[in-house]
């Protein structure tokens, strides 16, 4: 098996490519098995095997890719030194980091930078190819989707400064503490305006009641704002894509 | 009376023919007569009879249908033989199965099977053939709908791997155990991005906080992308059906 | 003051007529103190006269109304005979009938008719107009939107029926009961694909579970497809008017 | 430096201009420090000081303006008697009164008038060039929205008319007050209608359980119309601006 082959199958290009395919599937899985630690509460004895033939798999890909670096970046040699510098490079590295140190806990939540190779997953779907057209529509009309966006954030600051002071911080029915600090109003008035509405915090007083009416109420044009921006555009797209 | 005026009954292709109307709302109550002893929390004797009697018209209705196989399925003769292995057969067949054990209460949850028959329902209002429309659209879209899916649920995935760890198991402040499982993650991390909140289940840490109130207003974006998808896509069919 | 006087300031026709307007803006006023007493806890005495007072200005509304039905109505005079009999002259003598017995409490429920008479300040915010509207989209698309209507009702039902059965009726973890009837069950389901969200009933079983998860993705459909069926005909109808 | 300057800094009018855009993230910074002390649970030592430096920017930012008022408004010399009664003005010396009695707690919501000032900000991103484009839809289908807004309160009023009556006013399972006025039931159909759900206040029994049922479901209908009013128009408005 000659590097060219291997360079194929890393970066498969059509969805033909049957060992392509297997080799991507087979990554997710160890992607997956790579953060059954993280799915469960206690540590066990099983995750020690998992993780090393995981962090295997990922030092052998890392060692792959490496090697064929200069294919897969139009035969420049240079690609050799520049490739572990590279993003993706950076983030197979620092998956691998965690399961050096199995005996170390503390490196534990390390684990989560392994969900960033996750964007790998994203490719094989051909899902990148697609959100490329939605990440074009949301750069054409980015000046009116960033505009929504800042009125949203203020109006959740605005919305929490009033409730953080307006609010009783100890819930008179329960006896339970509902602030904690300004933080916890910024999550109430977000948690309020997207219409989430947990119920761990509410307002107990008329004007904090009102106030979340309010929220409530303008929470509805937040979504239609955007709602309407981005269908508005994807139909203009359709149009365009059709009249060629 | 004879085969084809039963075959034309069971199937009723008109809205003006009132005996098929008749039969098929006869069906539906049959239906939920043999959904009644699950909708209830103590079994009743009454149960008993409402049993038998629906599973009698189920019975007759399941011959009726056979016995007019070949006229249904344009006069092939191999109609008999292949009608019990179609899929609406087996249902048929299934949803008088828990009628024939009634004595072993075992078997109650195989009622649900019966659910299945209400798509029969479906077809007498004149749904499925509007819903061939909806389907059309989710089709021709698929790719983008599907990537909007997939994304949505990596983005669970991952907010429940974060919530999961960093998140306490048991709520300090009401002292109730709040995950039991990396399910129960999940099963925030999606009540969470469509905006249902429970609030059974509530972020008690900072981190926790923030990644709830990023998921909320990306949940914004999970319901307004579909919606454009969706509405964009609807807009063209109206045209073209006018074009015509 | 004749009788033609009286029949246009009832049956106002234009904005500009300033005593019709202020009719209008009395006739809202009298309807809500009429609902007064259902807006407190406890009976009170100023009641009685609040009462008293809203019932004759509707007496006196409904003898002014009967007095030129002939003139409302192309001067035909029949008229008087058959306006009692109109639906809003039944709304407005039921109306009256809670302050005739003033003191049997018993009628206190009859009042809630008087929030039909509310229909009245529709039409004098010339919201009616606009309501016919969307409802000839309703109609041109009723049966797209029905069709979406009893999908999810069905929905509903189906997942009522599961959760019924599959979750305990007693929260083990707060020991209070959740369900009472399978009434109940409906309720939550409704709760739950409309992305509400109380939380007052919350699946504890993992079954449970995953059913509230594809319900409220599912309720996500739910609201796209009608937002998207409305949206594509409104912007149907903004064209023809404009192509007039 | 000239006054001529001066007025370029604080009005600035391009992108372009650095000393200009270092003045205005230089103001934002001021108000998030004059608002510190809103942010915070307890009166700390340094809020002292951050009072004292964010009025001293403040009364500095006022007088500058002050001073040019009349290049600021086309070289008209009485720009300096009028501008301090301008509505801008007004709220620049409101946000300075509570620095000016430090020692007085009773002038500590008087800060919120700060928030106003927050208005600069939406100038200095540019936003409200862009909330122009939503205005100017919203005025042109002003009549259309403010009927759906108007039914939608409508109905609010309604069933919290409803529930007010019908519910208990202390919940029998938790045994918790629920009701306290007829605000609160606004409140609660409010929260209800815009599928915000806290929890907090919950149907108990059937007629209410019912209404809210209905209200969950005519919620979406509250979000899909406003929706598709907005997806329309500017749909329309994107058009226009490409035939032009």
């Amino acid at each position: 098996m000659n590097r060219q082959k291997i360079a194929d199958i890393i970066d498969r290009q059509s969805h033909t490519d049957r060992i392509g395919t297997a080799y991507d599937w087979f990554m997710v899985l160890a992607i997956l098995v790579s953060l059954l630690p993280l799915m469960f509460m206690k540590p066990h004895k099983v995750f020690w095997y998992t993780e090393l033939g995981s962090a295997l798999v990922f030092i052998i890909d890392y060692l792959l890719r490496w090697g064929t670096a200069d294919i897969r970046h139009n035969n420049r040699k240079t690609a050799f030194l520049t490739y572990p510098f590279s993003f993706m490079a950076i983030i197979d590295l620092l998956s691998i980091l965690p399961a050096v140190t199995l005996l170390n806990p503390a490196l534990k939540l390390f684990r989560f930078v392994r969900l960033l190779r996750l964007m790998r997953v994203l490719k094989m779907f051909g899902i990148s190819s697609k959100m490329r057209l939605f990440l074009s529509i949301l750069r054409k009309e980015r000046q009116v989707l960033s505009s929504v966006l800042v009125l949203a954030l203020l109006y959740i600051f605005a919305t929490a400064l009033i409730l953080f002071n307006v609010e009783p911080h100890v819930n008179p029915y329960t006896g339970q503490q509902t602030f904690h600090s300004f933080f916890d109003a910024l999550y109430w008035a977000t948690v309020t305006l997207t219409t989430v509405g947990y119920g761990d915090m509410c307002p107990v007083t008329d004007v904090g009641r009102f106030v979340s009416m309010l929220s409530s109420l303008f929470g509805i044009a937040v979504i239609a704002l955007p709602s309407g921006v981005i269908t508005a555009c994807y139909l203009d797209e359709l149009r365009k894509r059709r009249g060629r």
